[in-house]
Order: C-alpha cells, then structure tokens, then sequence
C-alpha cells in the first residue's frame, strides 16, 4: 500500500491550503475529497472580505482555488473517507474506494449540517452505516434506506440496489432524482432510527418504515466518528492554536476547527495545520534517527 | 474626543482583513499604520500559497489589499499607535498624533524584528523612548540617540533636533540617509543602553556616547510595551483560539500573535479577531441594556 507522508482530508478552503502549502515544502501528499472543492463556496453568491479578491463570486472563487491547484500540479483524488484510525505512529484512512496508509493527517472535511437524528449515534455499526460502497455486500436480500443529502449520493443508492431486494430513498436536497428504478424515491423528512440491538424502523415526518438497515450518505460525518478517539466539542474537533488534536499526528483545520465559518479563516487555517504537520515529521524523523 | 467602536492597530494583511469584516458588520471602526500596508508583504519576491492569487508578486499582493480597501471605501489613518490603555470597558490609545478612544482593539502591528536592546526594557521612560513626537520637549537642550529601522524615522529625529542640542542619528537600514543638517549620522550598531536611574550612554559595537535620552524607532514595539498587562510570550501575544487575549476587549491577531509568519494565516487571523470583537460589542451591549 502506497504511504503518504500527510493526507488531507476535504478540499474546501482548508484543504486546499494545506495543500499547496504542504506541497511547496516538498511533502508526499494525497489530497482526498471532491475534485469540484466545495459546494458551499461555489453556491455563494458573493463574498465581500476574501482579501486580496474583492466582491467575487463563489463561483470564481471557486474556480481561482482550482487554477491555484493546477497551476502547482496538485491533483484531487475524488474519494470519499469513511473512517481514520491511528496506529499510534501512522493512519490508515479506509476510503470508498479502499485504503491509504499516511504519517499524519489533516481533517479538513467541513462541518456536519445539522444535528444527527435521534438514535444515529447509538445504532451505527449495527444497522447505522455511512458508506453504500463499503456496506453494501451485508445487505444482501435485505430493506434498506438511504438518506441523502445532495444528488451525488444517487449513485450509491444505485449500486446499493445490486444487493439489497429494497431501497428506499429519502433524497434531502431539492431538484430531480435520478436513481435506478430499483430504487424507490420517497419524499418525506426522516425524524428518527429505532431499534434495540439493531436498527429495525426509519421514522419519518409522515409514515414509519420497516428496515434492515440505513445509509446515511453527508457531506461530512461527524468528527468523533471519523477519527474514533478524536476529541471533539458539539460538531467541532477540539484543536490548539497550531491547529492540533488530540491525537498525535492529526490536525484539523477550516469549519471542523470551529466557527466562524469563513473562507479567508478556513484557508489561514489549513495553511497553519500544513506548516505544524511538516514539523510534526520533521520531529519524528529526528527521534527515529537517535 | 472620537469614540470608535473597534481600534485596529496594524495594517498588514491581519489588520487589513480585520478592518474589511469589521466594515462588512456595519462596526465604526479607524485603521492606524502606513497607508502603505505591510513593508514586508512588498518587499516579498513571490508569494505562493496565497490560496486563490497563485504566483503573485508582493507588490501585486499589496496592489490586491489596497484596492479591496478602497473599494469598501475603508481609509488608513497614517499614524503611529504608542501605547494603549484598558480601562475597564473601552481604551485609550496614545498615537503619535494625538488620542483615540475605543470599544475594542485589534493588535495587528506585526512582530519586532530582533531583539531588545541590553538596557532597554529597564531604562524605558527614564530615557529610552518609542516616540520622539511624543517627547521630543523633554529633551531640549539635551544630546540624544535614534536609533531607526527604516528611513521613515528621519522625519522624528529631524523633528527632535528642534528640540535637542544634539542629535546623534543610527541607521539600521541601507541606502543614502536624508536627514537635516542638525543630525550627525552614525553608521555603527548600538548594542547596548547603559544607566542606573536614567540612560546616560549608548555602547555601540565602536563607541561609546554619553546620552541623556536614545530613541529606539520600529515598525513594532514589543506587545507587552503597547499594552500595559497584556500577557505575552517571547515577542508574541498570548492569545486564544478566538483571538481573544487576557485583556478583555483586546484581540490580536498576524505575526504578532505568533508563528508561523504566512500572510494567509494572518488574513485568517485578522478575519476571526474581527467577528471576535464584533460579538465582544455585542455581549457588552446586551449587558449595558439589562
């Protein structure tokens, strides 16, 4: 398996940042997230106090992040994380699409929108999953729900109906749908996951369903459950000045880091997390070499 | 006098994003350094990871920040801040030019370059001075020191020597030195401020020279000099991760508030002490009105 010297995680501001700091300091990086950056500066409509670009709109911000990357030959690996876990002198990051072995690690996945649903938190692992790709194979011939938050989530419910003999989909944006026919599109607003050893009803604003399982597919997970270990306050990793965790090795920078929630400050951020991550490999190789 | 609701003290990339989104928030705010900006964002080759101005030269980088100013309509007070003073629910701050009073303040003056001088610190007010505009009349008919860190300062010892009987002038910067007739230049390196009560000799690394006053003029003083009380840490400022200090009502954010020096860390910085200081007025506001 291939070993980066530091992954990152997200490619909003944060990310990108840490990115190309971390990149002109000569790092062996992989840059996991969506290669679009992030949906939340594209939608803005005009951002007043970026310095240095006035009045521009999210969609040019956007777009200025991207030739910054391209202008370094930066690449995004379009991917999603699913879980991290420290092995005290490096992290396995387990991905959609498999794994990635790194020295340390900077979360910049954005913050989670909106509160997890009651029972979420108790149940995941046993019936609760984040990730139609990784789980799917143990649905086989069972009910499953997908609860999604943008259209990019259309493709797993897809994929997760190659198993599953039911899935219903619970799309949370607005806009069309375009699944399989297998799947079959509910518009409600799912309220609650019930269940005692395992998840067993999906409680909408409207009806209840019976389930085996159910995917909830977001933007970002909660930082707690990324990182099992992570200290974490509300939604936010809780993080030092230099942008460190609690965990060795692992930074967190931008909207996981706590508010405000502001371009300018995410990138300020994800610049400090970079720059503390090659110091925190710099200070390994000198104790590795005692 | 004018009562401002927020006092940013700098004008670098940290004060400069302060002052656009404490604009943004509708706050009465005044802007004190050089209208020029930063010296050092200028002087600066290249600068590559400015997330979204890839590849961009100083010069440019500091044409980007004037013109996000002046197209916010924001001006720059071309001033010096001296001292500043909390007294409990707002601050005075003594300029070279005369008092401001505000809410709230904002440190973004930039960290000192080098050290104190041996002497310095114990001798300041009985003959070590910041400010020849401030104190220029204490010392008529004496011989002091100024020792300058940029041609800026030849004004103030041009000014002193309207006072002083002698002028002794040490220019730590390169290049020609324009100053009056009435300034006699030194190019050797003060490196010590000997005296028991008061200043009485300035050691350099050729000479001595019995002084009755020296003039230590930089772009920065040191934080715990500006601000009486403010708890600080080598030349940095102690700050939290709100850009909050131990003095409540003052913020500080940039180089000052400490490593690393990046100008997208302190535009960061400057954007989050901005907010900081926004909810400060606010929570005092709400208490006033209980």
């Amino acid at each position: 398996m291939e070993r980066y010297e530091i992954a990152i995680v997200g490619t909003g501001p944060a990310g990108l940042e840490a990115a190309i700091t971390a990149k002109i300091r000569n790092k062996k990086i992989i840059l996991i997230g969506s290669k679009d950056s992030s949906v939340k500066v594209e939608k803005a409509h005009e951002i007043q106090n970026y310095l240095g670009l006035p009045k521009i709109s999210g969609e040019n911000l956007k777009k200025a992040y991207l030739d910054h990357l391209a202008s370094m030959d930066i690449e995004i690996t379009e991917d999603r994380v699913v879980s991290i876990y420290s092995y005290g002198d490096y992290f396995a990051l387990q991905t959609k699409e498999g794994m990635v072995e790194a020295d340390a690690v900077i979360l910049a996945t954005g913050v989670m929108a909106g509160k997890m649903y009651p029972g979420e938190e108790a149940l995941l692992g046993r019936g609760v999953s984040y990730c139609a790709t990784c789980d799917a194979p143990l649905y086989k011939g069972k009910v499953t729900a997908v609860i999604a938050s943008s259209p990019k989530e259309e493709d797993e419910a897809n994929f997760l109906a190659e198993y599953a003999d039911k899935v219903i989909y619970f799309p949370l944006y607005e806009g069309d749908v375009h699944t399989n026919e297998a799947v079959e599109v509910i518009h409600e607003k799912p309220t609650e996951i019930l269940g005692e050893m395992k998840a067993t009803t999906l409680k909408t604003n409207a009806n209840e369903y019976a389930i085996d399982g159910v995917f909830i597919l977001r933007e970002a997970v909660s930082p707690g459950q990324l990182v099992p270990g992570l200290e974490t306050e509300g939604p936010h990793v809780k993080v030092n000045l230099d942008m460190s965790t609690n965990i060795k090795g692992c930074f967190a920078c931008g909207d996981i880091a706590g508010t405000p929630y502001q371009y300018i400050k995410s990138a300020g951020q994800g610049n400090v997390a970079a720059l503390s991550a090659v110091n925190y490999l710099a200070e390994k190789q000198r104790n590795q070499t005692k």
